[in-house]
């Protein structure tokens, strides 16, 4: 193996095994074990269980420095909206873990969260809030809306439809087949409301 | 101290420790520490570890099997949702470790996943389903309303909500002295939606 292919391995490995049991959860012997790489290897690449962890952390969140894209174009807000719903659930449909990091680091953070995670989701709803801003200056949106509410509820409406699969997948089909009928339920749930 | 308090010092403590570390990142004798009470003790009021965690997942998710208090009263569609709303908030506020055994057991679920999570929430998305589906049928919602990804967004906003506090305290007040405008926010715009 190449250095390469050796980094890439031991965070494929380490991001499942942090995943099931928690950075706690996991010694720095169980993943030299699984991973097939002396501790001194995994000390040499990442500086050990922490640096290993944090660069787990940094792979799973990287697509959220990537949310600019929704907003490059020219697109009037409802199409950037439309736009960061797909962003997302591609986001989770490619990456099986995010959800786990993401939820985990929000109810028990460790002590990457505040370098990591917290940019990478804050970085997001900035510019929800902006999309927002934009559309109620441009009189699409209620001038009365709050618009960090506003994105808290458009991205939990999404985040949320992921997140409840394992208890809801009797009651609704969670497969990628029925994801653009879901965007339209969302956008149209999201801007018209429910009334009649 | 008698039975009863035995029983409720090692679930409020292990309430902690599973919360912070997980079923598996947590061993009994650590329990049996932490609580002052020997490994037998929690043998035979929980029958070992495994049931100690059981006993505290079923005090998490008990407060679900109250839902149905919020559709009891004759009142119509908008105000079940209203309650429903202000029912989720009390009972995050009531109880701050219970959005990481919520998000824990969906993302990296226990063998006790589908005995007591599974059927709470889906309890809870069942009697909410009803709620939309009575105010499609009485010409309050829109009838082209998916019932269960309605109710998934809307629980989606307010779990949301509570979720992304660490990761937005400095973008909005999350304290409870909000939360009648926050409700008063998202009735508005599950209701109405966000355009002008």
């Amino acid at each position: 193996m190449d250095k390469n292919e050796l980094r890439n391995k031991l965070i494929s490995i380490a991001t499942r095994l942090f995943a099931e049991r928690g950075l706690n959860g996991v010694s720095i012997r169980e993943l030299s074990k699984a991973a097939g790489v002396s501790i001194s290897m995994i000390s040499y690449y990442f500086g050990g269980k922490e640096g290993l962890y944090s660069s787990v952390l940094q792979e799973q969140f990287s697509s959220f420095g990537h949310i600019e894209e929704i907003t490059t174009t020219d697109a009037e807000a409802l199409v950037k909206i439309e736009s960061y719903i797909r962003w997302i659930i591609v986001r989770y449909r490619n990456n099986p873990y995010l959800l786990r990091y993401y939820t985990s680091e929000l109810t028990n953070p460790t002590q990457f969260f505040s370098l990591i995670v917290q940019p990478a989701i804050g970085k997001v709803i900035q510019v929800l809030v902006q999309i927002i801003e934009e559309g109620i200056s441009n009189n699409i949106f209620r001038k009365d809306l709050n618009p960090v509410d506003t994105v808290l509820a458009m991205a939990g409406m999404v985040n949320y439809y992921i997140l409840s699969t394992l208890a809801t997948q009797e009651l609704i089909n969670h497969s990628p087949e029925r994801d653009e009928e879901l965007i339209r339920h969302y956008m149209d749930i999201f801007t018209k409301g429910i009334l009649r």
